[in-house]
């Protein structure tokens, strides 16, 4: 159970759904950053984004965020389920390109600490292809999950069990967006 | 220098103002979420709202983001800079609400990993009056803060030694808010 009343029942909205629905005030800009970092025009594809989201809530051990930005991976990456699985387990040896193979180390690295990106990892992603809108994005990807996550896990949220509450979600993300 | 180029001078736009300037995409949720959590009708005044956001900075020793938000504390709390110290330095003898103490213990407990968050630290928090969505705002904000202090320090961006840079921003923000 949820550390303050949501006035809702957890099961219909778990994880971030619930507080969302309890401060509409701030569920509005916390959409839209969502959207705009992981669903607006980019270079780096919404899968792409997505699995960077999901690869730093599985990091911070976030159940409900890595579940949720896995299926939304998932939904929309070349290698489906399989590749988002073995990019949170073990980034370096899965079969995605060299370039976000850096980009996610930037994002490993901003989780942990922001202070410890150096311009050695800045330089490999460059090496690779990233653009500097590309590296920006992956900083403030990671950084905003490291609030996402402890924002659902801060109040004891539900992350339900069932896969499937999972999957739901992501058909409607993938069709509609993040409700902005 | 900032790990990308901004297209800007650091010395003119440091900290957040560089990447903002950057990406005014990804800018504008983040300044509403500011203004939202920070300046919105509340419980709780804008001077202790500012005050948890430059403690959580000061925790993840993000020295752009403590100094800013300890400027817009003291420039709108009863006690100004020399309380704002104090609590950065020790919360427990600080001259504070019981009230405030509880949320900036939440906060601190949000900060390292929102899983750490116990029914006691919250039930405390209650017994001092701290009603739900007081609770609620200090674990987003906390959180929020996680994600702002990566953010600057993720991109490297400059921090004026300078306090009077802190200042005149603090009248700016006090005055104007976070330009939403």
């Amino acid at each position: 159970m949820a550390h303050i009343d949501l006035g809702l029942d957890e099961k219909e909205f778990p994880g971030i759904i619930g507080p969302m629905r309890f401060r509409p005030e701030t569920a509005k800009p916390l959409n839209e950053l969502a959207e705009v970092l992981l669903r607006g025009p980019h270079t780096l594809s919404r899968g792409e984004r997505e699995l960077i989201a999901a690869y730093v809530s599985g990091g911070n051990e976030c159940r409900f965020c890595c579940a949720s930005h896995s299926a939304f991976a998932a939904a929309q990456l070349d290698g489906g389920a399989a590749v988002v699985d073995q990019v949170i387990t073990d980034p370096g040896s899965a079969p995605i390109s060299a370039k976000l193979r850096a980009l996610l180390r930037i994002a490993a690295t901003v989780r942990l600490d922001g202070r410890q990106v150096t311009a050695e990892l800045v330089a490999a992603a460059r090496a690779e292809g990233a653009t500097d809108v590309e590296i920006h994005d992956t900083v403030l990807i990671a950084a905003a999950f490291c609030m996402f996550n402890r924002y659902v896990d801060g109040l004891a949220t539900l992350a339900p069990e069932d896969p499937d509450a999972y999957a739901m979600n992501a058909r409607r993300i993938v069709e509609s967006g993040y409700g902005v």
